[in-house]
């Protein structure tokens, strides 16, 4: 038994937390002259919330760690893509090494989940994902990882993709992925069809990329809702992004979050700076429907932004809501904790409104960031730097630095 | 002579700066073995640009320092102002304290150059404004300020700001403010008469805060640029937020662009997360508009936000526009230094198109920002904390801590 002492949870009063077989066994009131018999780890007063989940990673394309390279490609998807094909090769580092690096720096940040992308397309074949399945393997002490078979270049647009998605399946792929069946692939029937049946054929959930803007976007979104309804695959499927939700009128808005919710179909946020794109995150979770945070590509062939920290990230997701109220300071914290770690078990409990403060109760998971700070609205502001990491009852990271990490 | 040794300006070639009275008066490649006979101040081939000017700061409320506040109020700008009102009495520290505490701050993190509001109404009267007066004159050798008047809640709305107003143009106040004429006063006529007439009685520049949004904003802004052009004060208005020009269609938006340049009516953003108030920064600049970057209220009773650290709201205007580019994460960052620059002084240099560096040449102000980096959009996108801070050739902060500095 290891004893987490005097820890805030969520900013209260001091406790003692009682850690067991990876949970959170008794939670009481600090005692400072506690005698224990095990492990004891000194909280200091600081604050306690779950540990983080990157609920939209793409761990293949991390730039983080190597030289900083300018930027290069256009605007458009098919622009990123194309620049990421031309160029993911030339690091110094492997794309296992590159992957390896970067989610060693999130957990050191507070992560102890991720989902995470691996890249399939004719170019790269499965090197990414496997590149991707060593990298979480590397890190499995310490994080939870779900890895994602993702056609990032589109499952129609170039002859075998979809061959490759089966293979990705049949090494262990956890969940098929799709992206912007109308926008990018020009043939949504086709490409929510191959998705699917891939998903029934593999027993697998479903996670899908939907950019597309406004209208196009939720005309998207309902072709996915009916088969989620018709293939009963309620609780397993994800949206990434949804751009289209923000992107149009409230009652249009409103009658898809109802149908999201009445499905459990989960959505996935990056906190994206455009107008008309971030998710009606309130509604959202009002309703009930699991949402997580992540950190999307960082400091990749696509973007210069994302450096590891899910604190900062959460912030982002503060500042493009103009959130202002502590409760709502505190509701961003949440998605990005305990509603990342929904989408990874639907049967995790879910965020509740703003200021229910849940995930460090008996019975939880011991996986834990300790944090410095005043209360939780003055941690999302701040992002202070002092923060100790627990997976399952054990510290994996303080100080920003792994433990006991020796890269491969 | 100061030499300022083995720095790289905006990451190019490592030079060696003479800076002598206050100025850059030399320039040449970096000499390793090179005597000097004065101070000498070794760059450790970290970069340099400008330093920062705020050019949209409200030392008069900033909370920073101070335990963390929960935020109380409700959205709207009167809301704001009546919640402010409330409570500004209430923080342990005295406004001078607090403005003192922040200004110090926001130089220790690179600034050298501020352009703060004073609130002035019938609750405060003064105070506020005085207070500001004696938090600049306490960081006169490190910071050049210029204290606007600002009728925060109104001119017009409750009787004898006016007379409040003009008594602090009597005490020195180096800029006549307005806000919101339409919105906030109801009647923008008397409300313009009113600033443009204490502007010419008192010989002083305009600065006007505009959240109006969309076609009321334009339409403000169109009554403030036929005074300036009837009453001469090319180069002596800015405006502050100017929301409305990221709301209406681009035709317009263009003519006012181009209205803008021709009348050098400044304009101050401070990044905003709204939708629709993004201001069109490189047709702004591009037009040679001087534009300056500023972080607002700080911790303050409206806003959660801002922690005195121009690197950071830098990384924000380049996140509120998406910028991914390397030669527009540097112009940012000219923005937030050399267009902020030339707010306080017509006269400095524009900045340019992007890519353009300036600056750091034979003659510009010794006032510099020496940081760690690579290149400057990783600086943008790191914002690394080893820095430099020198005003007028002189050392005033290093590693985010003021020099020689005893708080009164």
């Amino acid at each position: 038994m290891t004893l987490l002492r005097h820890v805030r949870p969520w900013g209260g009063d001091p406790v003692d937390l009682e850690l067991e077989a990876g949970r959170i066994a008794a939670v009481g009131p600090h005692q400072p002259s506690r005698e224990h018999p095990g492990d004891d780890i000194d909280g200091r007063g600081r604050i306690v919330v779950p540990a983080f989940t990157d609920a939209h990673a793409h761990l293949d394309s991390s730039l983080l760690g190597l030289p900083f390279r300018p930027h290069t490609g256009g605007p458009a998807i098919w622009d990123m893509v194309l620049n990421d094909r031309e160029h993911w090769r030339d690091p110094a580092w492997s794309v296992t090494e590159r992957a390896s690096y970067t989610l060693g720096l999130m957990v050191a940040h507070g992560v102890t989940r991720v989902r995470t992308y691996a890249q399939i397309d004719v170019d790269c074949r499965l090197e990414r994902f496997e590149a991707v399945q060593a990298a979480v393997a590397e890190h499995r002490d310490r994080c939870d990882a779900v890895v994602i078979a993702c056609p990032q270049a589109g499952l129609l647009r170039e002859p075998g993709v979809v061959e490759l998605m089966e293979e990705a399946l049949r090494q262990g792929a956890d969940v098929v992925g799709g992206i912007d069946p109308s926008m990018l692939d020009r043939d949504p029937v086709r490409h929510l069809d191959v998705v699917f049946g891939l998903a029934e054929r593999y027993q697998v959930p479903v996670d899908i990329h939907l950019h597309e803007p406004g209208h196009l976007g939720v005309w998207t979104l309902g072709l996915i809702l009916e088969r989620t309804r018709a293939l009963g695959m309620q609780g397993r499927v994800t949206l990434a992004h949804g751009y289209g939700l923000g992107g149009v009128d409230a009652a249009t808005t409103a009658r898809l979050v109802e149908e999201l919710a009445e499905l459990d179909v989960a959505m996935s946020t990056v906190a994206p700076p455009q107008a008309g794109t971030a998710l009606p995150l309130l509604d959202l979770t009002a309703a009930g429907v699991r949402v997580g945070l992540g950190q999307d590509g960082q400091r990749d062939f696509w973007t210069p932004y994302g450096n590891g920290d899910m604190l900062d990230r959460t912030w982002q997701l503060a500042f493009t809501h103009d959130f202002r109220d502590d409760a709502l300071l505190e509701h961003c914290l949440a998605v990005a904790t305990v509603g990342g770690a929904s989408l990874l078990d639907p049967l995790s409990p879910r965020i509740g409104a703003p200021g229910s403060r849940s995930g460090v109760e008996v019975g939880d998971p011991a996986d834990l960031l300790v944090v410095d700070g005043e209360c939780v609205a003055q941690v999302v502001m701040d992002r202070p730097r002092d923060r100790t990491v627990l997976k399952a009852g054990v510290v994996v990271a303080d100080g920003l630095v792994l433990r006991n990490h020796q890269p491969v």
